[in-house]
């Protein structure tokens, strides 16, 4: 170890990251930890019933039934919008959105025993989630929480978080959640280390990232918000050295090399050309959002029990109770987005120049910060395409959904039950080496790298692309 | 050189920009050079006088004098804003700021000619120079501009920098432009390589950056738009070979080292520690745009002549009549802003672990995408000031003003002439090693090249500060 002007040189970051993702068992070893989890599945729980919009305590609608909002004027409110994209030709809808302005923080706690970095990680009932119980970053905190708008208790290790009495930053980074539900949301997802003494408490726990990873194999158990942030963490960008708890295969050898590869000779585009490509579409694309009262939303309509579209398509805003001894407050209610349909969220890979690749795609959503972001090959819900012809269909969705012995994960999770009511989609990895996959001016091939590369800067990779590379992580 | 999968290795873009940049001579030689801008400077002229605000062709007032606005709808318009800021306090105020929703292509077009890269300068007069030549970069156009609103001619060598004929990107990022005087206006700034046959015609000329150093230390000479792309080059993040052209002196080599010191054990935060920071004021920041009719803006009063602070702070905004012979279109009339005094933007340096950092500033202003970028250490109108007590007066400014053997680099420049009329900013580098400079919760101490890596990414460093990192370009 070399000192330079007081500052120690450690090893890198992102080589502690792959130290930590290669450490099976960690201060708590992997029967504890299921021990620990079943122990807090049986003592947290929550209740939740529906109750009709108008009778939500603490919510109201606004004159004419323009939105859904706090009395507050705080945490989130429903809204309508009109939106109009132009790209050359036009498309246009309404529907109710989430607008949530505050920037919350997503956070995980880490910190070095016997050498290898630790993740605080929390159990945690959410209203939204079908398996209650789900491992969560350290801290999940909107601004109205960690405030305390609500009244209730502080958030736990949220100091940590805080200037001034803030840990050293490992990752901090202004991400987009779903564009299509929430009107310009953004989180920080952060990772702080400590080398404090910190306790857990019953509902936090340490475990190494190889811990996660096991976790990430299983369906509904790592939660949307640490799944966003756990695909922020940074990695080498250079050969990974062979180790023993590799996980050995072509394929998972072929996800390592292509996370470690970035701007050589073997991508198939330059970081600058897709950054490009980006602006491009940033450039040519107008997203127009005009508010439109709730109940004026063409297609939509307001009923005792919801704000629902006239087909049934696409999701149903509800009114929800919720009963828990465990959080801040011990009951609430909250209007809460039901999606129609389980999702779809699929990268296609293929080997170019010997690389493994991932087909990448141009998202507009409109409740993006910055119009356009990198999403995964598919990200729809089918059940709004039943009956659709096949050229109006998401490109590759039928080839993702007909794939078989090439499928390399697959996996349901979760989305966030804070905000979504039963949201969940079906996470995968198809091997597309065999498939003869057209050339789409929407889509480019990245390496995995390039795409962790893009990430670390604010809104440039989707929260559903970002969840599945958290995936990805169970593979290699 | 080896070739993999097609595609030849290269020397990495930063090593031949660095190359470029120890060109003190091209194609064309410093005689020549000089020769032909002096002959465009005789050959192009503008002639430029003042209107009344109301009897600009092709502009009008909307009803109840809301807005000036082009009769397409298109190009600009002048809108009067309410900026309410809160950060803990609250600060208000009123101002016209224009606003310019189109993102705009500012580009430079390279190619090597034996061996060295070159850049296709443009000799360009602008209505608002007081000098009225100056180099643009090869392309400077508005949406409006190259999708030809206006019914003039095409813009010259365009289709470089389109999709479909473009050539290989070295430079594509979004970038902001004065927040405090431009409504959220964004221009792609880019570099971009070509190996076509490509004939300058007579207002332009290719050069070596080591020519547009030179020509960077000299007053007025290259634009605004052209400072912001140059800032954008890439430059090596490891040590610069030794090499004769090299300036010598030991603040020079400071600068060199600074400029390749990325996140390394010398840098006084790390880079992470930087977005953290930036990020808790993009969080903490709550900026309110609120459209007030200029005619009811707070403390401006439209005139026959202009609209203009009651105090005569600030800027004014006149109409001006435009006759050229070598532009798209040959006359026309526009609004343009005329600040009221010339401004002071300059860089703190200090050596901080042996390495050269300087002082930049959490900048926030109205027009921002995104509420905060990197600023310099000053950046102001000191007329502004008259007469404000020492501890409202920015911080830095008098050590600034009053410096004299510690300034090293001290040269005006001008501001971009399409829409600001005789504005100049005095540029400074101060040397701060001798000064005690309090440590300031609004400032950080960062290397040149942390600068430089952070503006790879749009809107993170402001125009003021590109402009003046291209300037230091003159230095080493």
């Amino acid at each position: 170890m070399t000192i330079i002007a007081g500052r120690p040189e450690r090893l890198p970051d992102s080589a502690r990251i792959v130290a930590s993702a290669l450490a099976v068992e960690g201060v708590v070893n992997a029967e504890g930890f299921h021990s620990w989890f079943a122990r807090r599945n049986e003592q947290d729980s929550m209740y939740v019933e529906q109750v009709p919009l108008d009778s939500m305590t603490g919510w109201h609608f606004t004159p004419d039934r323009a939105s859904l909002a706090h009395d507050s004027g705080r945490f989130f409110s429903v809204e309508g919008v009109h939106v109009t994209r132009h790209d050359g030709g036009t498309v246009e809808w309404s529907q109710p959105i989430i607008s949530q302005p505050e920037v919350g923080i997503l956070g995980y706690l880490v910190k070095e025993f016997h050498g290898v970095l630790h993740f605080l990680v929390q159990a945690k009932v959410e209203p939204g989630n079908r398996e209650q119980l789900q491992l969560a970053p350290t801290v999940q905190a909107t601004r109205s929480n960690y405030t305390k708008v609500h009244g209730g208790a502080a958030t736990p290790y949220l100091e940590h978080f805080l200037p001034g009495s803030r840990g050293r930053v490992i990752v901090d980074v202004l991400q987009s959640e779903q564009g299509s539900w929430f009107l310009r949301k953004r989180n920080r997802n952060m990772v702080v280390e400590t080398t404090d003494e910190v306790e857990p408490r019953e509902n936090f726990c340490w475990v190494t990232l190889g811990q996660l990873r096991a976790a990430l194999a299983t369906p509904h158990m790592v939660n949307m918000d640490a799944r966003s942030v756990l695909a922020c963490l940074p990695l080498p960008t250079v050969e990974w050295p062979d180790h023993d708890g590799l996980t050995r295969g072509r394929y998972a050898a072929d996800l390592r090399r292509s996370m470690w590869t970035t701007d050589t000779g073997c991508c198939r585009h330059t970081g600058s050309e897709i950054v490009s490509w980006l602006n491009d579409v940033r450039t040519g694309t107008t997203v127009g959002i005009e508010p439109v009262p709730l109940a004026r939303l063409a297609d939509w309509e307001i009923s005792t029990t919801d704000i629902a579209h006239r087909e049934g398509r696409y999701f149903r805003i509800v009114g929800i109770s919720v009963k828990s001894a465990q959080r801040e407050v011990p009951s609430w209610h909250q209007p809460i987005l039901a999606p129609s349909g389980v999702g779809v969220v699929a990268f296609l890979t293929r080997r170019v120049n010997g690389v493994l690749h991932v087909l990448v795609r141009a998202a507009v959503e409109p409740g993006f910060h910055d119009v356009v972001e990198l999403g995964p090959t598919v990200q729809c819900d089918p059940t709004s395409y039943v009956g659709v012809r096949a050229e109006e269909r998401p490109p590759f969705l039928d080839y993702v959904l007909s794939a078989t012995d090439n499928v390399r994960y697959d996996v349901p999770q979760s989305e966030e039950g804070g905000r979504f009511y039963h949201a969940e989609c079906r996470y995968l990895l198809v091997d597309g080496d065999q498939a003869s996959l057209p050339e789409h001016p929407d889509f480019r091939w990245m390496t995995i790298g390039q795409v962790l590369a893009l990430q670390q800067h604010r809104n440039h990779v989707n929260v559903q692309a970002r969840s599945l590379i958290a995936c990805l992580h169970s593979l290699w």
